[in-house]
């Protein structure tokens, strides 16, 4: 393995910086919803860098973003590497950002080295990974990967009710080129960990050697408006008591599952939500996480059981529905063995490590060969502004990529 | 008592429908936030009314509108009879609406039958009762009454930052007479009860002896934002747990304090809102009342021992602030006898009630003689697209109001 070659680490970092000033947020972090004028801007930003290091760039009809390195060979696939540009509300500075501008360092470091490889190199960008402003999240990796259709993808709606074509079409990233035609004989993500894991552990690479199973359920309680002074506790039908009760609830079911199980309710609803009317109607959107599919199955039902039983009681009705559902993923042998190698040659400290966060890479692995490598973050912390990532980390991490990709283009 | 004159019931409620037209919902309400284009339309169509009556027209500076019947005396302060053209967000036809044009149809029907009075007749509507778009409530008879300065009440801001002042002016509702100038012997508003007594009790009308009091609070609830997927359930600080737990032990402390309390949340802001992001910030807004003050103290202080146990368990910070207050408020004993009076003479079953919800009369009565008249609704049902009222009962109240004007009047 040629591992004298190192990233040069000043360079990602300044680049990383530099993304993160688009969208600025007040406490350090970065909004960039997806097909915003953020995101276009930083799109533009990322494509200018492409260009400049001699990359080919393309843009397919989800959006989704592939910027190319000529190989010697050309009958071989290219290796692919890359993540997102777009943010949470209140996103940090890394998650996304640094895999794909990780990926983009290492064919500069290729090039700053006049080092070839027998395979081209594509950084990707992935359209909407973080399901913010649009669910499902990762929609256009499972379209890229077969697991969406295209009209599925292109048709997703924000809470304004603009669609994902729409969005496409405003920022002109709707592009021409067939989603999914492009193969790779392998992709890699960088990523940070996004949990505590790695930092409590004083590991500085996570060979990631697959991700936790993901559900999302849409609960809706239906009660009665009524006038909250003149309207006594006895018959009330208030949707929003039996909401805090589900939410309540959905803590109490990831308890009983721990250390493994996460659940949460992120996102509420609430009609007509004035000071002084009982509220009607509300609407949760809740998220379960499991590496067992069968736990998985086991929290749902207990779901299920609950807010039946708390409508039940709340003289309220109720739906509930599953709308997304990413089930466990298990990477690729090889190119786990690619970045635990790389990562043992260049003397990091490393382990194995389940994903708790789903990734495009969860997607694109049932496509092609795929794995993942990660970097500690400070305290876990991510999908907040204070996110935050140690330059040196930040560096390991592309260290090791360059050099798996080397192992998988040789 | 002059008691063969009657309203003219078909063209009350022919009013009340025309009214609800501005802003008709899908489910048979309307909706007329303060000072909105439909509120304005709503205010510009009753003072066409008001002019078609012979009436004279004045806004104040707090955009309250006054309908003057001249009297022949020169000496006598006016009685003055109305309410509210404001609705909630998915309001109904009646709460305010009925008071305001049962006090019209009043003068009305003195009109049809040539009757004059010693005293000048005002009919009355007051600017932001409601609270849904402008907090507090009833702003604009609390700065009549001298309850609030009008400073105070012209910088009231809704959620997107706007002041009332600036929404005043975008209607041309911002008069030039002196908020609070213009005396009145009394002040009788008719309401629907919004609430389940007189149906349940087979009464037509009630007679308003006062109104329990209402305080508002506000709770913000301060987590950390985090990864739903990479953050284990060790160790989180989610703000949305916590503020579902104040939820429920809102409702158990009224539930102690029943049949007389209520408590409610009406009103959640959950920060940032995302499917996949652990909430880091909640606000509430929590509606206590009982016409007892020792009893809301009570109340209170048991509010401020829950969350503050919740936020300890949680390892959440919060804030409360109490915003609003408004205490029990008992009528006045002549203008309640003349209500009773006047139920009696005309024949309807009638009982004395408190009101559970407040009205612009609980400021007046600060300043003004003041009681209410209440008509029964359907189940109870207000702050509701399906509120309803019989065409019957209205006209009761209408009765009952014009015979209690006429002997205030005498």
């Amino acid at each position: 393995m040629n591992n004298n070659i190192r990233i040069n680490k000043d360079r990602l970092w300044s680049r990383i910086m530099a993304m993160a000033e688009i969208g600025a947020t007040d406490l350090g972090g970065s909004c960039r919803l997806a097909l915003t004028e953020e995101d276009r801007k930083g799109r533009d930003l990322f494509i200018q860098w492409c260009r400049d290091a001699g990359c080919q760039v393309a843009v397919d009809e989800m959006g989704n973003i592939f910027a190319t390195r000529q190989g010697i060979s050309h009958e071989r696939l290219p290796i692919a590497s890359g993540s997102h540009l777009d943010t949470q509300p209140h996103g940090g500075k890394f998650d996304g950002v640094y895999g794909v501008l990780a990926a983009l360092e290492v064919i500069e470091t290729l090039n700053d080295h006049a080092v070839e490889t027998q395979s081209p190199l594509v950084v990707t960008v992935w359209t909407n990974e973080e399901g913010a402003r649009f669910a499902p999240p990762m929609v256009a990796s499972g379209v890229y990967a077969g697991i969406y259709d295209l009209e599925y993808g292109l048709s997703r709606k924000d809470f304004q009710g603009v669609t994902l074509r729409q969005a496409l079409r405003s920022i002109d990233y709707l592009g021409d080129f067939p989603c999914g035609h492009n193969q790779f004989a392998a992709f890699l993500e960088a990523h940070i960990e996004q949990g505590p894991v790695l930092e409590k552990n004083c590991k500085t690479i996570g060979v990631v050697t697959g991700v936790q199973g993901t559900r999302w359920y849409k609960a809706w309680l239906y009660g009665q408006d009524a006038h909250t002074g003149s309207t006594p506790m006895l018959g009330r039908r208030d949707a929003l008591i039996a909401a805090a009760r589900v939410i309540v609830a959905v803590q109490d079911i990831a308890q009983r599952h721990t250390p493994d199980a996460v659940a949460t309710v992120g996102y509420i609803d609430n009609n007509p939500n004035s000071h002084n009317t009982i509220p009607g109607k509300v609407e949760l959107a809740i998220d379960v996480r499991h590496p067992d599919l069968r736990i998985q199955e086991v929290m749902e039902e207990e779901l299920r059981t609950a807010i039946a039983q708390i409508s039940d009681r709340e003289h309220v009705d109720y739906e509930l529905v599953r709308t997304v559902e990413t089930p466990p993923v298990k990477f690729d042998d090889s190119c786990i063995k690619a970045v635990e190698y790389a990562a043992r040659e260049l003397g990091h400290e490393f382990q194995s490590i389940t994903s708790g966060a789903g990734h495009d890479a969860c997607h694109i692995s049932k496509a092609i060969p795929t794995s993942m490598i990660f970097v500690p973050c400070e305290k876990g912390l991510s999908h907040n502004e204070r996110e935050n990532v140690k330059k040196d980390d930040l560096a390991a991490g592309a260290d090791v990529l360059l050099h798996a990709i080397l192992i998988l283009s040789e």
